[in-house]
């Protein structure tokens, strides 16, 4: 997209902003994962919508032990919560100057969720006339369509903090993407029970080696499909609800 | 507490940091109540493994609508996350300095995980021969002493965002420290749903105008009572086990 | 205190905020006399002149070697100034938003009063409609109840950078929380004069080990009574003047 | 790719980090064209080295007039140097300690190059075991194949600042990704002369209206695989030289 | 002085570091009296120690209402402390790594002491192996010689508060830099006494309009060569001293 | 000048501040060569615009190998360029709130260039009524001229990185202030040339063991007589279109 043809919609549409991370997630899928889903549903989402989608913020905040296995796994490439908050205020700062005035920050990263609501907090704070929508996907999808995804699972639906590189996360990929999904990679594997503290340093063993915290062997692209359509029909209902 | 009696102890004992804040509680709970919590739990705590409870962090991280209010309430006093990450970092750094290898921070506010975590992580990053808990009581909670409290409530567990200012928020104000709990103020309340997304500006109907987020005439001292014993006892187990 | 009692007087009273230290006091003093004391003068202070007093701040900055013994005891648990100010600066924030137009910040610890400054000139810079008094307790002290209490002690009175863990502060706590204060451990002791400059890394003789850098055993009860009324008087005084 | 994979190559290859930038580029060119460029010329460069590409840093360090349009352009949206340097610095933290040692950044944005500088910077303060590049495609560019280009062009060449949606940029565009150019929109414009100073607030007047700075349509395709090549051959034997 | 001869010395002799301010200094003297009088100091005192004098730091901290008139002064030019914190660092972490063992910060405004002392407090933390000596000339000045030159003059000494822009500075200019004084401008005024607090935003009474808060007639180049010499002597013996 | 001088003149009048640094200039000139040089033009353009001087900033940004020799010379003191960026927005802060409207950064150091943009940048997005110029006297000299001069020296013209301790800043201080050069110590080297890429840490051959990167010879005071008018009648110019 040009400028000028940016210029003559960003006052009337919303503006989707993708924030995921570089992150572990197992042997089968790619380091990406969590900025690909945010990516791939706020296209979609805009196409619904008429929106416009800013480019990916592909590092993410810090990733913890407990929801993706932490800094102590090779690849994880994050930034400090501090410095995601200065980036996210620093755009949208030039956004909303822009004229932006609907901006949807779709996240696909846990650990994201408290460094953007930090950064809009802040941006308020010095006045705005803009309205903010924080989406992620797990929060989005309707729990009726989660209970019976999971219902068909041994062990049934463990928690979101235990569903990294888990079922639905490799349903996503396998439908968005499915040529970066290593197959014959895909296992499944299972992290503790949800602990009732955290331990920094963690204890290596916290987490399962595999870097996979449940069972991704289950996640089909036809579940992926499912879960697409029903978070993409809840975004566009709540983008047009807060945004009327 | 001297100096010179912290000195003999604070190489081998768990010292504990309370960490508050000072936000609504709807009309029949001080401002002060996730502050006087993690105090109260730190000494029961402490007592029973001999260790050391520093003075309490009072302004905790800016409430959020969904799990406390937000700053649209007044009374509401906090600071930024960013903030209180560096406060901790400091008192992190003087306590190792000092000899500290067991440090548990006790949360009573959601929002302050968060920085809690980062500081950690960075302090680790530059080092460290210590090794930190961090408690908060929702998740020390045992789930089946939980679901009992809750089956004897029309509308069941609603989800601890939902829980502010509500059932166990209460009772354990009634068990600690009744002479601040105003009991003719004390009401049932209900906030919405728990949403599928975050809206900011937050809409002045997303919480109770109460601030009650929940039941809190179900909260009894006796209900507090059981809480404490169950998660002073999950506490003690985790702090054995992690510092052994 | 509850929301909506803050909520009515808020606009109208002066909001005292405590500031205080976790600082070595000597093998007499609990760490925690630096909260103490301005905690208690708040309260006071605010009884009189219908005030709210806000949750005090335990970790003061940094202390000095001259004025407090610095980092090099253990136990003395202090946050960067940097990192005070930016929290002052964040409570002013919120306590303004709620309509605050009174604001006295009563502080207990030398070492605070530069990043206290500094954070109410970073928000008088963006603005503001409140009034802020700073006030210190040696600062109050009527110049003739010093001399009168000092003339009794050999060596007279040493300044008060020398008076820490010394006459006044025993005193106050005596007065204010006798069971505190261990008895059978106050003892007198004596820093050496006040230095022509600083030096830094300290020297480990420039303080005595015991914490105690003046005749402590002179602070009695009584001499704590004449000091609270002179400075609560004048502090009321204060703020009828400055916020009328 | 996956962690896995990375984990066996992060030690031995060079890891190449685009950073790119959100600008207007005028009507033919996508706001993003800083972004693509050093994106594929990485991949390029990575193929023929056994490199590994890491996530592309799409909001670049704020735009400036004389060099890109500056912030007055609607579209361009930007993060403070400040900002950018955070994030490099957090980046490079992870990946050294992934075991990263040979560390390339490709920028594609001129205002990126000081963030860029002092993050290593920092980071080198501090320790560091690896050895950094940082190539900006204009630099990499040998002479003499610059000026053979621009000899063919009425004015010559301009200046690397007033190149800003010129022959180059136009050039790689329609050679990496002809898809993303709008051939009908590409036009030729010019910006003032270099001027001997800044000013700021930028005057309207100092930029062409379309965010051209110079002749657009003169950048071929078949100049842009020119350039690549070009490029392309100097960067490798700039890795094979620093990195041995 | 070149690169090479300071090399040469660099390791062995002691660096001083002037510290100053661009402040109101009433209308006889220059607004850069902070800055000169340091400056002049350390070239004195380095001829008679064989050290080496660092580039003035002319902006110094926030200029306070009590101590110097305060931002409401025209041509107060300061920077907050926490920049000059930062400054300082960046200076001292240069000086260390060329090898700099004795560094000596020559401050000539209040203001100016906190965070040089956060500075180095934070540099420590880090690893030193460096001594520091902050000296600011009011300290060093010994309180025989003050009392004997006060004597003399009606009001006696007022503290170091009031003695802005009053007897000693203007000595100090007369002495070193008679040219840079309006002598026909200097004149006597007198602040309020020493108040019981800080009130901010600061009432306009509080400082007289000549920015003079004493009675600067009474500053004789003659009292200014006696203060030199005092001053001078005590840093002489206090580097011999500490950096034995 | 008093603050009384200050105040009649500041909303009127330009207001210079020389940007300089403390940076190896090679065995002939002093480490202040960057302060030197924009102070004097600084004094000598405010006499012809009727402006006022403010005082110097000493320590400039991080020395770049390939402009300055870098951090690795003995004698190079820096500050990050954050550091310098609070710096300058601070004192724009002060030099704005007491009237000033025409803000000329004259500088001195390459690598100051992007910090005062910054700081610039900044303060503007805060709201401003101030016109900003930044002039580098390498910049404001006229190509032609250059051309003259360079014609005459075998090597011709370098590029300005090249420049350092080179031609003209040996020409300018010798025409300035050429008691502070070493006349026996002025030496002919040459830095490698223009690199196509930064490698960092920096190789120790990068850079001449001289810290000369040209032919300090050939800068002789008429020379520096002929620059300095060419570019004080270039920045008159300037100003006088810009603040019109």
């Amino acid at each position: 997209m040009t400028w000028k043809e940016y210029d003559q919609r960003v006052e009337r549409v919303p503006v989707f902003i993708p924030v995921g991370s570089t992150e572990q997630h197992g042997p089968g899928l790619p380091m990406n994962v969590d900025s690909v889903i945010p990516t791939e549903f706020s296209e979609r989402t805009a196409e619904r919508v008429d929106g416009i989608v800013a480019p990916t913020i592909h590092y993410g905040a810090k990733s913890q032990p407990g929801s993706g296995g932490g800094s102590e796994f090779v690849g994880t490439t994050s930034v400090h919560g501090g410095t995601l908050r200065r980036q996210i205020q620093d755009v949208i700062g030039d956004l909303e100057r822009d004229g932006a005035r609907k901006i949807v920050f779709f996240n696909g990263h846990y650990e994201n969720e408290y460094p953007i609501r930090e950064a809009i907090d802040r941006h308020i704070e010095d006045g705005t006339r803009a309205t903010f929508i924080i989406a992620s996907w797990w929060d989005l999808l309707s729990p009726s369509l989660r209970d019976e995804i999971f219902e068909e699972i041994p062990g049934g639906f463990p928690g979101w903090a235990k569903e990294h590189a888990g079922v639905i996360e490799t349903a996503l990929m396998r439908h968005f993407r499915p040529e970066l999904v290593r197959e014959d990679e895909i296992v499944d594997d299972e992290a503790d029970r949800t602990p009732s503290h955290i331990v920094k340093p963690a204890p290596t063993s916290a987490v399962p080696d595999s870097g996979v915290f449940y069972r991704a062997t289950y996640g089909t692209a036809d579940v992926g499909r499912r879960v697409v359509e029903n978070v993409t029909d809840t975004l566009v209902s709540a983008i047009e609800k807060e945004f009327a």
